[in-house]
């Protein structure tokens, strides 16, 4: 429907235009995202204006744009995203007070790691990862959780792909890799020290709908160096509680 | 661009179309979205289609339809209430925390008040409103809030407009509700017993950007005779500290 000469469809450009914001960029004047999002000026400027008339960007006084409000409302309000953070937000708190350090919820998502929550003390070390913000699932200990349990072909397709390092010790190994997928699925549990961060160590654990499949992974980011037998006995409390919320709540 | 026959644009139906979905329903069918929506079967289901190919929608094994992953990210990672949340979350835990209810931030957003967090105590009472959820800007003692520090016009407009009642004691006389405007931009806070729910009295106070203007509302929802005070004491506390928050992380 309603495609372009260069055969894309307007949701697709709408898509474009959408991801040119991100955390480090909220605010942007048509012509930026134009040339950001590889669109004619002309293009950009109507798609923008469009977006804008249904309340999706909204225009501050200088005339640049931001995401509406109406986009977080429409995109959160039935949204699966929505439903698991509330479930879990009471237990991820809980281990946030005792552990306090980043606690953190993600889901697998078109092949990575996306970051549906995090709760961060203000005392907490250092965290790369961010609400909505993605990681490969070979590199942090909550993407190791979601591969371990992911499609058969997904594990396949991450251990014969390039498998990049996010740091000098992320396990960019397949066989190795291969044996800490294994572990996980085992142990219910994996500690990655130095994965994502040289100073810190991600510890995680799956997060199961009921006593269905894994929807979800639960993990904090520990100071390098810290015990973590605390934290994995926290998690597993956290996740077991967030399975019986997500059970109680299913539709 | 790509108007339908109704003059309506792409941009208008895929929004019709995201409307359609809420807390309450989360998975449909394409056909279920084109009678909610509105829009002709064939429509609709070209429609669906094109919002799952960019991840916008996901199908479910049953060929049913839920709001995508991809969607909440767009729409999130750049998005103002994200950075209002991030800046106001650790203030709400601590609210949350002593008074032990519901705890709420809320934006005006198209002459509506709009939820964009909550932190709810699993003890706590009664509360209808929910994250991404809306109230006339009347009927909560948060939207009183945004409402006596919004647009001048946006005030008369409300005032001389129809005042529905949410419930029996919501105030729907312009002049009395002037009166209360005027006191809420005199006190910096609003207690409003019974506006919303009978059983209920909700607390509020304004959010300042620094010392800019108010950005949202912060506001405990109290058991109808429980002591105002202590959440009064809190909330004023909170909201200073949110304002410091957003005005050290601004862009």
């Amino acid at each position: 429907m309603a495609n372009s000469p260069s055969g894309e469809t307007v949701t697709e450009r709408i898509v474009r235009v959408l991801e040119t914001f991100d955390t480090d960029r909220t605010v942007q004047t048509a012509s930026e995202i134009g040339r950001r999002a590889h669109l004619p000026s002309s293009t950009a400027h109507r798609v923008v204006a469009e977006l804008v008339s249904c309340g999706l960007l909204e225009r501050d006084e200088e005339h640049r744009v931001r995401l509406g409000m109406r986009l977080w409302e429409l995109a959160l309000r039935g949204s699966r995203a929505l439903r698991l953070r509330q479930a879990a937000l009471p237990f991820m708190e809980r281990v946030q007070a005792r552990i306090r350090e980043h606690t953190q919820l993600a889901v697998l998502e078109n092949g990575e790691t996306l970051f549906v929550e995090r709760l961060s003390h203000p005392q907490a070390g250092a965290n790369i990862t961010r609400i909505a913000g993605r990681l490969p699932l070979h590199a942090s200990s909550a993407g190791l959780v979601l591969l371990a349990h992911g499609p058969r072909e997904l594990q396949e397709q991450v251990l014969t792909g390039p498998l990049d390092a996010v740091s000098p010790e992320t396990e960019t190994d397949p066989a190795r890799l291969r044996r800490v997928l294994a572990s996980v699925r085992r142990d219910g549990v994996v500690v990655a020290p130095g994965t994502v961060e040289s100073v810190s160590t991600g510890v995680a654990v799956p997060v199961r709908e009921g006593r269905g499949p894994v929807v979800a992974a639960l993990s904090v980011v520990l100071p390098r160096d810290a015990p973590t037998r605390p934290a994995v006995d926290e998690l597993r409390a956290a996740a077991t509680g967030i399975s019986a919320a997500l059970e109680a709540q299913r539709p």
